[in-house]
């Protein structure tokens, strides 16, 4: 990349950035992945804690591939929706642990790059107060870069950010009545 | 993912996907490369090529850890940005090279997916015609998923698409001053 364009190190920029990925549009936990994809390729540590999902993802067995990756799927399935009919406690204690277990990890090795994949929706159906997540961007080591997916980022956590993209669906193949499909959308 | 949302064997959803990621935020190559990195995780093969650009990105080093990606860079960089001083003509020259490379290698092997990396800022700066691009677009195989990148979609791609995500700048670093950072941006 030319020159003109990348950072210079001074105290701010050696900062890590707090990176949202938000909005209604597919392409946000794949962002988060393309990521992972770049930053392993400059042997960055990376660790990947998945709210929310509970079913197998191509990304899992690509991962293992990568090295300096630790990817964590800790979710219980969908909440409220598609089906689900396990107590909101149970979505719940799921939330709270992955928040935990994420928080736990970085505090004790040394990673650089921590993905909180649809923390948003975990915020937003209220598995985990949002004060422990602002209290998680507030304390987490300072060289880190932190990336949050899922739909409906809180106010506060957008407030936070450095970088927000909101993914917008324009057109979408389920409204076509095409289903999900293996190795693109999971 | 659970069964219900997840394609039936049909005719119409045997056919591939194409997908455009464009907008003026962060996002859209990330999400090409974490849909790689998902697709390869279930031993699709990938083709990925990209215009415009020609610096050194972290996903080319992980990439040659994944199996059956192959990723070729063929861009000349910035066009008419950033101090680009080399003639269009050169720009053209690459641009209409890389289509080409992959048109025949789509026809000469079997991919299931194609990644074109920034083409839709090739042909916004009118490196290679629309035509061209439609040309390609409705002569695909049949089953492969092919993904379009870059800001300013053509309107003409837009309606081609069955997947159209519009990454939106909400927050940037570099409104801050923060400039790109290494293994985040590239």
């Amino acid at each position: 990349m030319p020159s003109q364009i990348v950072k210079n190190v001074n105290n701010k920029q050696e900062s890590g950035l707090v990176i949202v990925y938000t909005g209604n549009g597919k392409g946000k936990t794949t962002a988060a992945l393309g990521l992972t994809l770049r930053a392993s390729g400059y042997n960055k540590k990376i660790l990947i804690v998945q709210f929310i999902k509970s079913w197998f993802t191509g990304e899992k067995k690509s991962i293992e591939k990568l090295p300096n990756v630790d990817f964590y799927q800790m979710g219980k399935g969908f909440v409220k929706i598609l089906g689900d009919k396990k107590p909101i406690e149970d979505h719940k204690r799921s939330a709270q642990n992955a928040l935990k277990f994420a928080q736990e990890k970085i505090r004790s090795s040394k990673y650089d790059v921590l993905i909180l994949d649809e923390i948003n929706v975990a915020i937003r159906e209220k598995l985990i107060p949002i004060s422990k997540v602002i209290n998680l961007i507030k304390n987490k080591p300072k060289e880190l870069d932190l990336v949050l997916t899922g739909r409906n980022a809180h106010k506060k956590i957008i407030e936070l950010a450095d970088l927000v993209t909101e993914m917008k669906e324009i057109k979408h193949p389920f409204q076509k009545g095409i289903k999900a499909k293996v190795g693109i959308d999971f």
